[in-house]
Formats: C-alpha cells, structure tokens, sequence
C-alpha cells in the first residue's frame, strides 16, 4: 500500500525543486546527506548560483543507537512536522520553517540552518550565547502555555492531545530515563570505573521512589504539548539566533520535563567543566556563565509563563487567587525533578552526552562523571521540597565544590 | 450522508430481532419507550410468550436539563458501549451485558435490568444493600487499575486514552462540577433561602484554590479510564446485586474522580437523614449504615486495588518500595477532594439529587442542603491533609451534630 522508500539524492532535489519561491528555476541544485543514518536521512540540497538551499528530512523505519537497531514508526516524522508549525506559529522565529510535509514518505522539507551550529558542539567549543536563556524561555512558554488548558481552549486541547499520542517514542523515554539506570539493565552503559557508583544507584530506594514519582507524571500528565527532547542537541544555536529542531518525542505531558531537559544539558556541561579548563579561574568564570544561564532561563520562563497567563488565560479559574503562585511552585519541583532525571540517564543510561563523553582523560572524565551523577541524584532526591531555583543552583555548586 | 434518525418503537424491535441467542422466532415482540427523554430514547423491547426482554437506548443528537436544550455528540454512545464492553470484561457481572452496537445509529442494545432498580430510588425507599460495598470495590478497582499504567501495557494505554477523548462530555462536568457552583453562573439552581450560603461559596478563595486544584487534576490527569459519572443514579441494584450503567462520560482521568462520585452520592444521602426519619435513633441507624458502606467501599477498594497491583503491576517500577504507599494517600485525598465537589455541586450547581430535593419540608429541606454544603466544603479544604478515610468520615459526623 505505501509508497514509502528512502529517498536518493536524486529524488531529494525533484522535491526540493517543488516547494515554490525558494530557488530560481534556472540553476543547477546540488544535494547532498548529511545525516548520521541513525534515525534519519538528512538531504541539504542547494543551489550554489543563487545560495539559497532547503533541508529534505526523511525519518527511516528504524532507530540505530549504539550499533543496536530496532524498527520504529515513520509516524514520527508526521509528529516531528506538525509539531514545528505548531511551534513556529507560536514562537515565531525559534524553529525552522516548514516548507513542505509529506507523511506518506514520513519527510519534511524545511529551512535550512548550516550556518547554525548545535549547541552541545558550540558548548563544547567553548561557546557563549548571550541570546540563548532569552530565546529558549521564550519558546518555552509560549509553546507550553499555549498548549495548555491555561491557555487553550480545553475542548480543543483534547483533540490535539489525540494527534500527538506517541507511544513508541514515549517508550523510548520511559525506559531508558524512568527505569533502566535505576536497575541492571543490558542497555546501561558506563565506564568500568562508575561500576560502583551504578550499583549505588541500583539500590538507592528513596531514589526509586522519586524516580516513580516522575515516571508517572510523564505518563499521566498532559499538562502540554511538549518538546520532548530539548536537550542542547536539539538546539540549533548562533550568538544572534535560536532555532529548536527535532521534535519527534513531541506529546502532550508535563511542563517540567522540557524545561528539566534544557537545565540537565547545562548542568552536564557544567559537570563537564572538570576538563575544558587549565586553570581554575576560567574553569569558574565558565561555570558562572552556565549557572547565571540556569538561573535566567527560569527566572525569564517563570516571567513570561505568568505574564501570558495573566494576560491570556483562557477562563475565570485561571484567576483564581493563590493558583498560579501553586502552580509555578509545582512546576518548579516538577523541573527540578526531571533535570536530575535527565542527568543520571547520561551517565549510566544508554545515550551519553559528548560534553562529558569525550573528556579524554580518564581521571578527568570520571571526576565529571560523579559530579554530574551527584547532582543529578539530588535534585531527584529533594525535588518535591524545592522553592526556588537558587536551591538547584546551590545543590550544583556545592557537590562541585566538594 | 449520516443514517441516524431516532427510531420508532417499530424499528427498536426490528433492531431487537436481530440479536441471536434471546427471543424465540414464533412470540410476539413488544416494544414500549421508557426514557425520559432528556438525552436518551430508551426502548424495552419484550417478548410476553417467553418473558425475554432487552433495552434498545439511542442517543439522541441533544441534551435536555432543567428546560434548556443543547446539541450534544453522539459519539457518547460509542463511548458508553465501548466503556461497558470494557467495564464488563474487566469486572464481569457488574454492567448490563451489551448485546449489539450501531455507532452510526448510536445505539446500544443490552441486557435488561427491569428486575433491579436505581439505586438513588432504593435508598431513598430505605433500601439496604448489603452486597453494594463489596460489589462497587470490585468494580471501581479492576476497571481502574486494569485501565492504568499499572495494570496495563502502557503503550496500549496511550492508544485507548484516545479512543475515549470525550470532549463534550468533559466539558458539562469541567463547567457544572469546576466551575459555575463557585461564581453567581446563570445555570446554578439553589433554593431561595440558600442565597447566603451560596455567596459564600463564590466569596470563599481557600475553597476556589482548592477546586481550581481538583479541577487541574480532571483536565490533565489521565490515570485510568473512568466511568465519569458514578453517581448512585447510575447504578441499578438489588440486595444481591450490583450493575453500574450510563458510562458515556467515561474518559481516562483521574482515579479518585469516580470513587468521590460513589462517596459524594452517599454523603448526600446522609445529609437527606435530617427528613427520613422521624425519631433520632431511626436516623442515627440509617446514617451509620450509609457511614459504614462508605468506610467498606475505601477500605475494600484499597485492598483490592493493592492486591491487583502486587499480583498484575505491569512493570518492575510498579514495585519500587514506598510507591504503592504514596499512590494510595494521594488516591485518597483526591477522592475526599472529588467527593466534596461532587456535594456542593448538588446543592447550588446545576444538577441536583432527588434525596435532598424531594425533602416536602423546606425547613427540614434547609437543614439537609446546608448539612451537605459543610460536609462537601470541609471534605474540599481538607484534602491535601488527609491521610486516613476515618477523617473524611469524622468531617460527616461532626458536621451532622453541629
């Protein structure tokens, strides 16, 4: 029945040459993948006489990590598309634009961002982007609020929950955060010398509990339709500019886990710091400008979450006195909660973050290692008494300090 | 290019005759339309030669309530029929038998349950129904914990929470539970000599926190599938046995959303004991039978409930150690949370309860209505704090002998 198959290079460009008013009709168009085939075909296709080039991306059958492969829904690419106009409509600017979707071939066509970089990899170069906690705060509130029963019509709110149902990539998540570093399972991986510290964590109960805790908002709690996976990875990033990719986890759950990824990928950076400076002075100096980013990044979205609220709620009981000031608290802890989450599974889990990865030496490595895994296991731990962001930050400073 | 129309008596035993297995092919059937007519034609289609019977109920395309008339979907009736084939394989015995099923005619052929009646009248008649703890514990925790994820594959979860997106429905009880009894709404209803009560209710913020919470929970929490409307006038009965009808509110939501239906109805019919009785002791009987089912009800429920999850819990997380503990005190206090919303509802909402309404005498009537605002208001307030049913039965008590 389908017509699905991989694209070539060749079929790229027949439906690149499609989408109107991009190229000029008379010049050549060069195409060219780019991807790292785990997940997905990745086509830059350009037009060298005129500059001007578009992005083909085609989800494949099947998922690759790790030299495992499994088969996984093309449907993703039909989430990962609609989720981005859905995201560019209401934060205008912080995602590529859609050109053209085709389900069927489960591709997107859309703006092209080679002259952006991935964050980790900017990061990791030691790079400082002064727009980020503005432009990532602002995405997230705009499209968390709006998609939530704050800020939407609820009736409606029902029925796109129904079109984002993502089962396949929500199990994804529910097993290698919400279960597998907490057990010895085969798809864990971690240096030989963190054996100890895993098995820490393998017997650690009162983190057990925390960690159940989270797994079952993240499986019951449509609060919004979420990212889904916004670490530095799924961020396009210049200092001008902020463009969020990659939306294939989109569905609808709860506010903190997305927020929780962009901190835990800072703080993974920050644990990273063990490495990336000689001296101590510019090894702070790059931690401060992480933290003050931590602490902008709230302190903007919490800013900008209860200003549309105010301005924008969707009925009366929005209004209602002490609501919000409950909410945000939740939200808060709820972040809180999913940062640590989301730091443990990369230093025990199955999908590592490069930041700490490739710290070449290992004495150095490790040292990140254990500060990442200590702050990570605190932020679970204390997630539900937390009342301010400085109390994360506290908890990162001081196990760095330690 | 729809087929529906609403049927004649003629057509109900048409449809009637259809179903293998019930009527005898020589006896005249006989069909008679029994419904209200609010919401619902409701044929009893019997056949006298052999005394088989079947209820034949179709949708019809609006609600009527109190006067107003409203367009309202359809698809409640595939969502009733649905929800009682599943209600009925995970808890067998206790719903009608569903017979057939017409979504284009949203229709519901089922087993007769002329020999029971509901069970708001039976109560109201000095009913006892001394298998009714027992039997709606059963009911309320295979349905529930088989529909969440604990009990069941979670990826499959996602995909039935869809089939039940049941935004209409949502809506009445979002705006008539939610919303309206908490501000000077058009279509609250109350006695004339409830005004003050009621304006304290719209005045009363600790109170509005406390709904906008339970509310938020309602629209974002998708335990388990729920019956969504479990009141005792959905529910036939007999000394010996239990049929819980009408699911067409069913969505996933919130566990302790149906078992505070069960409770509420039971609480109001306490607080109706001012009228039923004419001597002290007589009423002290009755309402330590309606506090004892209650305390049965919980107690049963979280036993069963616990069983079910030790024996079927779907996954390894289920039994992380403390989880089950702190699950159950928070389906606690959202149930005594629920169970007051659903009173106050009752009294100065829309929709009222016959047990208190039909009070001939306006003072013992009074006496009733305000009882159920107390208890409802309390049960409310307090629910973040409790932590054992003995306290929602303690606010009963003490209110009853204030």
């Amino acid at each position: 029945m389908s017509n699905y198959h991989p694209l070539t290079e060749v079929e790229a460009i027949e439906i690149a040459k499609t989408i109107p008013g991009i190229f000029d009709s008379e010049g050549e168009l060069v195409s060219r993948e780019i991807g790292d085939g785990n997940l997905n075909l990745v086509f830059h296709v350009g037009q060298p006489s005129t500059g001007k080039s578009v992005i083909v991306k085609q989800a494949l059958p099947y998922a690759k990590v790790v030299g495992e492969s499994w088969p996984l829904t093309l449907d993703r690419a039909r989430i990962e598309s609609e989720a981005l106009k859905i995201e560019g409509r209401l934060a205008p600017g912080l995602v590529p634009e859609v050109y053209h979707t085709d389900n069927e071939l489960a591709l997107t066509v859309m703006e092209d961002l080679s002259n952006h970089v991935i964050m980790r990899q900017g990061l990791i170069e030691g790079g400082v982007y002064p727009k980020f906690a503005n432009d990532i705060s602002e995405f997230m509130a705009r499209t968390l609020f709006f998609t939530s029963d704050l800020g939407m019509n609820q009736q409606e709110k029902k029925l796109l929950v129904h079109s984002f149902a993502n089962p396949e990539l929500c199990k994804i998540t529910e097993d290698l955060i919400f279960d597998h570093p907490y057990t010895d399972a085969d798809t864990n991986s971690f240096d030989p010398h963190l054996k100890e510290q895993a098995e820490k964590l393998w017997a650690d109960t009162e983190l057990h509990l925390e960690v159940a805790i989270l797994r079952e908002k993240f499986l019951t709690h449509a609060q919004a339709l979420l990212h889904g996976d916004l670490h530095t990875g799924s961020i396009f990033i210049t200092p001008e500019s902020t463009k969020v990719i990659d939306p294939e986890f989109a569905y609808f759950g709860p506010i903190g886990f997305d927020i929780g990824a962009v901190l835990a990928n800072l703080l993974l950076h920050f644990a990273s710091q063990e490495n990336w400076s000689a001296d101590e002075a510019s090894r702070q100096t790059r931690r401060q400008y992480l933290v003050q980013s931590i602490r902008e990044i709230w302190v903007s979205f919490e800013r900008k979450f209860r200003a549309l609220w105010n301005e924008h709620g969707t009925d009366r009981i929005a209004k209602t006195a002490g609501y919000q000031d409950d909410y945000m608290q939740r939200l808060l802890q709820d972040t809180v909660g999913f940062t640590g989450a989301k730091m443990v599974r990369r230093i025990v889990g199955l999908a590592h973050v490069a930041d700490i990865d490739r710290i070449p030496d290992p004495i150095v490595r490790e040292k990140a290692q254990r500060l990442a895994l200590e702050i990570g296991k605190s932020l679970i731990k204390r997630n539900r008494q937390v009342t301010s962001i400085e109390q994360l930050i506290n908890i990162a400073d001081s196990a760095s300090k330690a």
